[in-house]
Formats: C-alpha cells, sequence, structure tokens
C-alpha cells in the first residue's frame, strides 16, 4: 500500500499546512475581490443557498464550481436525489462505515482523531464531496438525546482536544469540515423551536470550547447553524453566537450553514451571519417545484430586500466572501489529492478505532477474555448481535461494504467454541422498511433464548439501543433510560439458568442496568460500523487489550443526571423554551460536585491489565498567569498484559470564590507499556486552563491561590495529587 | 471576460501543448505499471466496462477516480439517471446549444472548430465529465440518414481538417473527445445489426480519413465504436478496424468505448481491441437489477474466460493501460482547468459558428438582405420557425439556457416591420411529448398561412425537417427525400399569393426541391442551437455576409445519390448486409465523375458580394513524391461589401491508371476581404496527397504523370486551372 502511494501520489500529496497555507493568503484576498467585481446580486445570492438537497451553484459563466456537500460524520452518505430525500440509487456510493464518534472520544486518542478524519476525508473527496457534514461536538447533557452517539461526549475539553484533528485530516483532502451543530442542538425533541436559555458562564465553559477549538485550533472552513434558538433567536442567525462570538471574537472566516431548514427569517440571516441556506423547500412550495429554491429567505425575498434597500448589498458581499474562501480552500485548490474509498487502510483503521474506543466497564473474574482456543458452547443471545446499525439514525445513515455484525465477528474468532444464537427479543419494524415477523412473539423469542442460555458455557448477552426512532437516532429523543424491548426481563431470565453471562452493550447512550450486580462483565460497545463484530472480537478474545474510556458519566439512574434533576423546564422545556438549569454542572461537574454517586465515572474503563501511577510532579510550585505548568507523571504497567492506559490530569481550585466543579479535565495522554515497564510522560497545561467564566465580566477570570492537580486514570480514580500556587 | 479569466484562472491554464507533453511521458507510463501491479484480475475489468448508464469505476481503494461520460458534439447533454435512459431532473445542466456539426463543417472555418471545441470541453469539464461524447464524422453518405446532421459532410478531407482543432479544444480541458462511429455508421436504420461490405479503396480513401487524423494529428483520447458490422465483425470488436488499422497502423493509444450496447461478443471484445464496454443493460437482465453491469461481455464472461485460460490476463491488462492513460490523461491530470457554462463567450462562439455556417444556396435579384430600417409586414410562415430543436434527435438532444427561434430572431432585428406568423403545418405529436393541438388539422393551419401571405411583402417561409424519428434523429433513417408534413403542397400555395418569398430550411440534409425556381431565395440554416434564431436575423438583415459553404452535395432528386443508384443492396441493405457499391465515388465525386448535376454542389454557398480569383500559381511545375506543393492565389472581392470567401482546392489526376474521381478536395482557405480588396493566399498540399489507395498493393499509391489543381469557390465554381507533372 505504501508503495503504491508513493507511486500514484506522491506528486499529488500535501501536508495540511501547506494546503492551509496556499489557501490563506493575500493573493486568494485579492482573487476573491477581484470576482467579486464581476458578480452580478443575483449570482452572489444563488452562492447563499441550496440549488439543490445537498449541492449549492457555483458561478458557471465564470468557471467557479459549485459546492457539493454530504452527510455525515461517520462515513460519507449514499448519494441523495437532486430534490427529494431519496437515496439517488447509485451503485458506486458504498463506504467504509467509521465508528460513531462517541466511539472515537472514547479512545481518548487523538492520532486517531487524525486517522478517523483523514480517512473519511479521502471518501468524501473520492465521492466529489466538497463539504463534509461532521463532526459534531454538542456536548452530551442527558442520555435520552437521540443524536448523543453522533458526539465526543460530555466534556468541553475531551471535545475539543478530539476534534481538532479530525478537522485537520478531513481538511487535507481539500474536503472542508462542517462542525455542528453550532449551538446547544444537546437534545433532539423539540429541536425546530425550542428555546434554550443558559447563563454565559455555562455557555462559555460547557457548550462552546469545542466550536472555539473547532476554529480556532481546528482552522474549520464551515459550521453548521443548529435548529434550535438561543435566547429568542433561531441559532442559524443569532446575533450573539455567530456575529459577537462566532465571527467576532473567534475571528471564523469560513462559512455557516444552517442545517437543513433551519432559517427563519429572511432579515436575520441577512445581518446575523448566515453564509449558506440549505433546507427542504420553503414558503409553502414543495421542494420537488422547480423553483423552490428561488424562495429560500436567502434567495427572492434577500433579493427583494437589497433592492428595495433594506439590506446593503455589502451584507450579501461578505458571505459571498466566506463562499469564495471555502471554494478556494476546496474546489479551486487544484492541489488537493483525488481521494480513495473502501481501501483496506481505511478499513483498518475503522476497526482500530472501534478497537481501543470498545470500554470495559465490568470484568468479574477475568471472564473477559475468553480463550479462543477452548472447546466450548457460546451462547450468543441479543437482537443486536445481527442488527445492522449503520441503517436508521437519520442523517449519519450509511450504506456500506460491509457491516460485520458482533455474531459474525465471534464466530469468525472462536471456531473451536460452537457458537448458538438467538434473537430473545425483538424492536420490532425498524424505519428503515427491515420487518420482523409478526408471527415472532416476545415470548417464543425469549424462550429460544434461555434454551440456549441453557446449553451454553458462556452467555454473551448482545443488547442495548439501536438506530430506531425513539433509541439513538435524529430527530427526537429516548423515552426511557432503561433498556428497551424488555431486555432488562430477559436478562434476569437468562442469568437464572445461567449465571456466566457477559453483557454486551451496543448503544451511542448511557443505560439502567438494574441486573449489573448479577453479571460478570459489561462491555460498551458503542456503533462501531463496518469492523464492529470484528472489533469486538477482538477485544473478548484478548487479542486486542481493551483501553476505552467512557467520554460520558453512566448514571444509577436517570434523576442522577443533572438535567433531569430539575424538572421539566432543564428537560425537555415546556414546549416553548427551557432553562439549563444545572448551569456547568453538566455530567461528572454534577456527580462530583454533588456527591452523586455514578455507575460508571467519566474517563473510566478496564484493562485486562493493571496501571499505577508511581509518581507525579510539577515543574515549580507556583506559576503566574499565562504560564505553562509541566507535569510529569510515571506510570507502570503492573500486570502481566501489554495494555495502553489513558492518564488524565483534573484540576480542583481549592480557593474559589464561585461555585467551581470540583474537578475538571485539563489535559490526557494515552500511554502503551508492556508488563512491567514504566515511563515517564509529560502533561502540559496553561494556568489560563485554570480560570472560569466571569459572567460579570464577560471573560475568563484566573483566581490568585491554590489548585490542585489531580492525575488518574478516570474522574474517580485518582491516584495522585499535587497542590500548586497561582499569584 | 479577459481580465476575469487572467485573474481566476491564469495560474491554472495550460496549453494543449503542456497538456500533451505532461501526458504522454515516460514517467506516465511507469505510473501506469506500477498501478497495473496492485490491481486484481476483478478490478481491472471493472475499468472496462460501465457501471452506470455514463459512467464507469476508478479504483476506489486505490484512489483512482471513475471516469463520467456525456453526449454529445453539441453541448453536454443534461444528466441522465443513474441506470436509466430517464433524464436526472437536476437543474444545474442546461448548457449553452451549440451549432450542429454540419453547420460547424459548413464554416469551413478550422479556427471555429477549435473555439467550437473549447467551449464545449470547458462546458463538460463544469460539469464533470471526463469524456465528451464526440465529435462524429461518419461521412455523409446518403441524404436519408437520419443522423447526418451530427456529422461534418461528404468529404474525407473537410471532415478530417474540421475534427482535429475540435479535438484539440475539448481536450485542453482535460477531458476526453470520443470520436465517433468508428466505423461505416452511415446509416441508422438497421444500424444495430447491418453488415457493411465495402472496398479496401473506398474504406482507406472515403471513411477513414476523418478517424485517422483525428488520432494522428487531433492526438484524440477516445474513439467510439459503431454499432454496425464490417465485413462480418461488429465494428466495436472488429480485428481489422481496431486490431489493425487504429491501434496498429495508426498507433492509436486511447481507449475504444462501445456505442451504448454494441458489444456482442466476449471473446472477439477481449480480442480485438474494445477496452470500455458501455450499454444498456445485458444477458436478460434489465438494466435497474444492481448486477446487470457485472454480466456485461466484458465483466463477468470475460473474468471466466480469463480464469479458465481462454484469455490471456496480458489481453486484459493491455485494455486497462489504455484506461490508466485515459485517466491520466483527464481525471488524475491536476492541471486541467475547471471549466465553464452558459458565459457570454460561449453563446457568441456558438452565434459565431452559426453566422458562419449558413449556406446562402438562392438570392435571386437581391432578395436577402432584407432592410430592418423599412417599415413593411414580413410573414414568416412554418412550424420550423418556432420549433425548438434542441429537443428530439437522439443522443445529442440538449437542455439550454435559452433556444432562440427563428421567428423570435426576425422579431427582435425587424423591429420596423409587422412580423406576422403562421405555423403552416405542423408534424404531429414530438416523441418528446410536446403535443400538437389536435383541433388543428392540416386545411387550417394552411388557410392561415395563405391568409397572412397575401397581407405580406415578403414571405419568409422557415420549414426543413426537424428533430423527430424518421427525420433528422438517431435511431432510423428519413423515408422521403422530399420536404415532410406537406410543406412543398403548401409551399405552393404560397408562392401563388405572394411570389416574394425565400425559403429557410432548417434541416441536417439535403431536401428535394420541386418549387426552387419559383421562389427567390433559398436559405439553408442547419440545426444552430442556443443563438439560432439570432445568427438567422444577422444573415438576413445583412449584418453579418453570408460565408458558409455546402460541406455535402444537394441532388436533385434522391436517385441522383451515389448510395441510391445500386438499388436496395446499396442503401439500406438487404436486411443483413448491404454492399457499398458506389465505391470512391461518393457525394461530389460522384455527381462529377458521373456527370449528374447536383442542385447544389459541394463548397457551393453565396455572398452578399462576389469575389473572383485574379490569379494562381504553383511554386514549381515539377514535383518528387513527398513533396510540398506551394499554391499561391490572388483573391479579389469585386462587390460592394465586406465578406469573407471559401477558397477550395481540388486535385484531378489526368493520366490515373485506375477510377479516380474527376477532382477531390485537398486544400481550402477562408479568407475575409472588404470591398475592392484582394490579398493572395497560399495553399499547400503534399505530392502524397495526390496518391490513391491500392487495394493490390494495400498501400497509398503516388503516380507519375501529371495533375490538375482546380481552384474555386465550390466543387462546381473553378475559377482558375494548374497542371503539374510529378515524377
Amino acid at each position: 500500500m505504501k508503495k503504491l502511494l508513493f507511486v500514484v501520489f506522491l506528486f499529488t500529496l500535501i501536508s495540511f499546512n501547506q494546503v492551509y497555507a496556499q489557501t490563506n493568503n493575500k493573493s486568494m484576498d485579492n482573487k476573491i475581490e477581484d470576482i467579486l467585481k464581476q458578480l452580478t446580486l443575483k449570482e452572489k445570492l444563488d452562492l447563499c443557498h441550496a440549488q439543490s438537497k445537498f449541492s449549492s451553484k457555483g458561478v458557471a459563466r465564470l468557471g467557479i464550481p459549485e459546492i457539493w456537500m454530504s452527510d455525515g460524520p461517520h462515513g460519507v452518505r449514499a448519494e441523495i436525489a437532486w430534490d427529494s430525500w431519496e437515496h439517488a440509487g447509485w451503485t458506486n456510493d458504498s463506504c467504509t462505515a467509521f465508528p460513531a464518534l462517541t466511539c472515537l472520544a472514547a479512545t481518548f486518542n487523538t492520532d486517531l482523531s487524525y486517522k478517523y478524519g483523514k480517512a473519511i476525508g479521502e471518501e468524501a473527496r473520492y465521492r466529489k464531496k466538497d463539504i463534509l457534514l461532521g463532526p459534531g461536538v454538542n456536548i452530551y447533557r442527558t442520555p435520552l438525546n437521540g443524536r448523543n452517539f453522533e458526539y465526543m461526549g460530555e466534556d468541553p475539553y475531551l471535545a475539543s482536544k478530539m476534534v481538532v484533528p479530525y478537522i485537520h485530516g478531513v481538511q487535507e483532502n481539500g474536503v472542508a469540515a462542517c462542525v455542528k451543530h453550532y449551538a446547544l442542538n444537546n437534545q433532539e425533541h423539540w429541536r425546530d423551536h425550542i428555546n434554550v436559555e443558559i447563563s454565559d458562564r455555562a455557555l462559555y465553559e460547557i457548550y462552546l470550547p469545542a466550536f472555539k477549538a473547532a476554529v480556532q485550533e481546528g482552522k474549520v472552513w464551515s459550521i453548521m447553524g443548529a435548529y434550535n434558538q438561543f435566547r429568542g433567536q433561531y441559532c442559524c442567525h443569532n446575533e450573539l453566537l455567530v456575529n459577537k462570538i462566532l465571527k467576532g471574537d473567534w475571528a471564523f472566516d469560513g462559512v455557516l450553514v444552517t442545517d437543513w431548514g433551519a432559517t427563519h427569517d429572511t432579515k436575520q440571516a441577512a445581518l446575523y451571519g448566515l453564509d449558506i441556506e440549505m433546507g427542504t423547500g420553503t414558503d409553502g412550495l414543495t421542494s420537488s417545484q422547480k423553483n423552490a429554491y428561488d424562495n429560500y429567505f436567502m434567495a427572492n425575498p434577500l433579493l427583494k430586500m437589497v433592492k428595495a434597500g433594506e439590506i446593503d448589498e455589502s451584507v450579501i458581499d461578505e458571505k459571498v466572501r466566506r463562499v469564495l474562501r471555502l471554494m478556494f480552500r476546496t474546489t479551486m485548490n487544484k492541489s488537493r489529492p483525488f481521494g480513495s474509498m473502501n481501501s483496506e487502510e481505511h478499513f483498518n483503521v475503522a476497526r482500530e478505532i472501534a478497537q481501543e474506543g470498545i470500554v470495559l466497564l465490568k470484568n468479574k473474574n477475568n471472564f473477559f477474555p475468553i480463550d479462543p482456543k477452548k472447546t466450548q458452547t457460546i451462547a450468543v443471545i441479543g437482537e443486536n448481535a445481527t442488527k445492522i446499525m449503520t441503517l436508521g439514525g437519520g442523517s449519519s445513515e450509511l450504506k456500506t461494504i460491509h457491516e460485520i455484525s458482533p455474531l459474525e465477528g465471534i464466530q469468525k474468532r472462536f471456531k473451536n467454541a460452537k457458537v448458538l444464537h438467538a434473537m430473545g427479543y425483538a424492536s420490532g419494524p425498524s424505519v428503515y422498511g427491515r420487518v420482523i415477523d409478526s408471527k415472532l412473539n416476545t415470548d417464543s423469542l425469549k424462550t429460544e433464548a434461555i434454551k440456549i442460555a441453557k446449553k451454553a458455557d458462556i452467555v454473551l448477552f448482545v443488547g442495548g439501543l439501536n438506530k430506531n426512532h425513539h433509541q439513538d437516532c435524529e430527530g427526537d429523543d429516548r423515552k426511557h433510560f432503561s433498556l428497551p424491548f424488555g431486555q432488562d426481563n430477559l436478562l434476569n431470565e437468562i442469568l437464572k439458568v445461567n449465571s456466566n453471562t457477559a453483557v454486551i452493550l451496543v448503544s451511542g447512550n448511557a443505560v439502567e442496568m438494574p441486573w449489573l450486580s448479577k453479571v460478570d462483565a459489561v462491555l460498551q460497545t458503542w456503533y462501531l460500523g463496518s469492523e464492529a463484530g470484528n472489533a469486538i472480537a477482538d477485544i473478548i478474545s484478548g487479542d486486542i487489550n481493551p483501553s476505552g474510556k467512557l467520554p460520558f458519566s453512566f448514571p444509577v439512574k436517570l434523576e442522577d443526571n443533572a438535567a433531569h434533576s430539575f424538572g421539566k423546564i432543564a428537560y425537555p422545556g415546556d414546549g416553548t423554551n427551557q432553562e439549563y438549569k444545572e448551569d456547568i454542572l453538566v455530567g461528572y461537574r454534577w456527580h462530583d460536585t454533588k456527591n452523586i454517586k455514578p455507575l460508571y465515572a467519566f474517563g473510566y474503563g478496564l484493562s485486562y491489565t493493571s496501571f499505577t501511577v508511581l509518581e507525579a510532579q510539577t515543574d515549580q510550585s507556583t506559576y503566574q498567569k499565562n504560564e505553562l505548568i509541566t507535569v510529569s507523571c510515571e506510570i507502570k504497567n503492573t500486570g502481566d498484559k501489554k495494555g495502553a492506559e489513558v492518564i488524565q490530569l483534573y484540576v480542583s481550585d481549592l480557593e474559589a470564590s464561585v461555585l467551581r466543579p470540583l474537578k475538571e479535565l485539563k489535559s490526557f495522554k494515552k500511554i502503551v507499556l508492556n508488563p512491567g515497564e514504566s515511563k515517564t510522560i509529560t502533561l502540559e497545561i496553561s494556568t489560563n486552563d485554570l480560570a472560569y467564566f466571569d459572567d460579570s465580566m464577560m471573560d475568563w477570570k484566573l483566581e490568585k491561590g491554590r489548585f490542585k492537580l489531580l492525575i488518574g486514570t478516570s474522574s474517580q480514580d485518582i491516584e495522585k495529587t499535587i497542590t500548586i500556587e497561582v499569584n
């Protein structure tokens, strides 16, 4: 592979830095101004809205190419028809399905994030897509959010660190990443209209950092506006979010694209920073009408307002400059490579991320790994052992070359074992038309499952959620925190006949685990894409030592989650408004500060080996503002297997004048160690990272005093602490 | 425009020579060999057949892009669905419709051919098409051929000279031209199976030269095989045509693509030079079945033969090398520009070609030009005054931004005149669904036409053929030589009430003109595309002085045409075979040699001014083999208007040992002269051009002796002759 890449593409591939240097220079600005002068007002507006479901116009007469966009964050979506949501029926659009972003976040491995971005960017490029509509960095606020599986967890620092290399990887291909959904689209229920009220502090400390990192460190070329409202204004044309923060404070020079159909007002769209309106038809016209796109808010209605003098043409010019800049970075970047799809390398990346993202939550008596050489009977029970998880879920749905199911993966790896399978439960007809035989009723499925559980030496229960409506799926939220389709009950029945049982959860969200004490092992496996079953088999066979860490807390019960602690006004709202009453105390910040023990904590995940932090020290004991704090820690693999551990550095403000979370993640590093090996790593943070957002000043404030640095292997497994002083 | 091109594209545009140099070098060959080594047999075969109606696979895993093709020669066809002949329903695919290639040929202006190619290539590139399926250079053998309008006339020299710059223009865009239909697809009737029998001499002298020029001078990157058979073998896998001549003698290094569905045998396709099979589904599967393309002759059936050892894999490798070479020249050529569509420049090119291609056949008493300043009543009669001519016709159909009808063009230009219009006749429902009101019957249409003819000072009858089945349309031939839909009768009726009548013919073929002596003027306008009406108004108003010349002879009656002089075996054949019994005597070669006076001769066309060849001389009187003959002629504009004349140089072998045509075109030059101005031009031919193809030697033979050079303004208007001697 390496050789071929050299031969075919060495002369074409260029590094991200080169692309960025090329596209960020003065001459590009000059070119943009020269083009701008040639455009009619109509041509300018044509650049600011869709011409089809997933494309917007260029300027054909001047040879300025169109922009083609594609969902989504986990793989390049199948080709969609010109003017409807139907699949176009192409046969060249099967892709590599990468693990969902929750899994990527769980790797705590920024190198993998870059590999993910690079690979998916190559697939987008090969499919001639200029904007990839992802990644998503909305914060995990409630385990009911139907779209959590697409995001990167509950911690703003983790999401920030993971999003940046993904963007770099995508954009090296001359394909724009489009970080979404800006902002506060933290639930799917009522997303089309719900108005979010939140403190400035929570906004800046929790919900914006990943977007800021995407802009300032990731240099992302586009951002997608959210559906919901914030302080009474829709997010796609929100004066504070877009004009003040994104384009003002952060100096974002890219394009703000709407979510599909998320524009609501022409004047606001014009004045509050929207650049490209995408959607599904508007003004009462169906999208199949040829001129529907002319009736978009940013099309004829805006044309009329400019002609009437209500909006100055300079407002449009500013949008056009951004669109042209994006074009010079993508469609008009002649250096961009050609991309590729479904390469061995891409599937390997997908598998590697899956392997590193799977989280071992419980492993009593070393249930895992299961020796593949052993002759035994393994009962694999559960619909998720065979259910296709790349279908459904909304815009992140994929048509993939292959999706290895957990059952297939296990069957392939455990050739010496007799692998039995029963569905056990059924989720009902899928929204994507894969209908479950209606003659199969719950009882018969359960009976069959119990039967094979009895026969088996080991039971692997493969359950969880799926991609159907009201599960892990765009458009609405989960209705319950518990496992659906009678799985708890089924599991209890299984445990009565075979206690040698492990649970393999396929989900993008935390679930209630009333049976936890009775099962030997629990594996959280997310949605893993093409290589799902292979990666699961890699872990449970011991071929790969698990190293994933939870990117969000698993509460014992729903009420233990912050957003669910303040009644309906906090979640899901009253139908019009909702208030983020938990404020900055999201996820482990809530559990820690309120001393509500989670079922599994943020940053938690087991290994087949064990690690100890032998020593930890800072380079100084007192620091000034703007100064770097260097922490060195020595880590040892104290077990008998090679493995990887994520060393996490949290910070606690010991003398805060305001409420601060008990601790906050400020750095992490993943390290691979052989049995008995120890290594010293350094973690660096700036004293500025110790600041909080002061609402009264509307700025970050670093308070003098003592801070505690907490070094551990999860937010609850702190092994060393160091106290420093900031002057 | 120039400024913008400079600003936007200077850094991207490169000349044809550069592209050619880049893509024809050693390093490309090395890259191809390196890629070849990485491909599986299946991947190789995937490169050799369609994956959809108009695309073929790349190698996704290696980042080798797909190939996308598009009809056709006169504009870039609307997007076609993935797997059916339906339009895809896109709204970004309206193009500039350029004049049909008969019109381009009638310009006798190679500069315009280059402009045509460059502009259409830019449109193809903007639409992300990698192969443009044109131009067509089949020889005009019979006026009944439904597809003549797509070709460049009856003379191999004219077609050769015109095809080369078109190819250069297209390919400068990194888009391959695909010269079609190789070979002998000179009629549409029975094209799917008819077997053509023809002498080697006629093949080499008449039917192959334009293809040879396309390959050797045009350096064309792809050729499309014809539907029909030649000497019992289908043309897409014809050992003689493809292996021996195209790839052997001519050293064609490009790709032979089939016409759609023109493959008939796997082994022949493999062995006799087919490179990419395109089509409509095969093996009894409908094309909507996902795996239909796997059943193509060059897909699984060929895979099986290679695996069984019946075909050596090296045979496939040779095809793959060619496909990869085409990719390096197109999809993998990073220097190619972005293209453009519907620019003012493109419409100007279309109009210029239309202006120069229109042929003034008769102009008694200076009927034309008509003074636009004059207040008078003009009756525009005829369906073709308003009929959309870019729809229909087969694969050359276009969806254009605009098509100015003759009526519109006249109305716009003759603002002082009262322009009346009547349809006069109706061609019936179009194949493309534009249904004529069934209540309109022929009589009422005629009555209305006579009524306005009576009222008018001038009658412009705009008739001819159209793009319906059995007219100028792919798939079958015309059934009659006469004008259809009762036009002759209508015209006679009109002439009874108003003799001040001119006929404007919209057609791609010669028609019978029984009314000719009674009309004052006849204008042959072809299918002119987007700017049709404007160009016609340009000519009839005198804004532009006509300079078009007939690229084929108009016989008085069908039987005067060579192909129709030998009974059905010569045309259309007996259903299985046909014999080109007229041999080399095609078009004016027949009329001249057999002394059958045509209605209008090849190369003929009037001007609003007059020209004389004052003098003509050669640089020597005796020549050797391989020597250049330089002819200088002084031409004078003897009239009172600026105008252009095409000086044509024909050659006659005075002492031939075999039958030779009375004369053959060997050179031409178009020259613009002001009133009273004279200029001396030089025409160069090689003595080798005086050779004939000797069947017995299977080579060109130059005979010693005297040759007459004939210099004139049409094949029948010879003004000067010079006799030379070849030793």
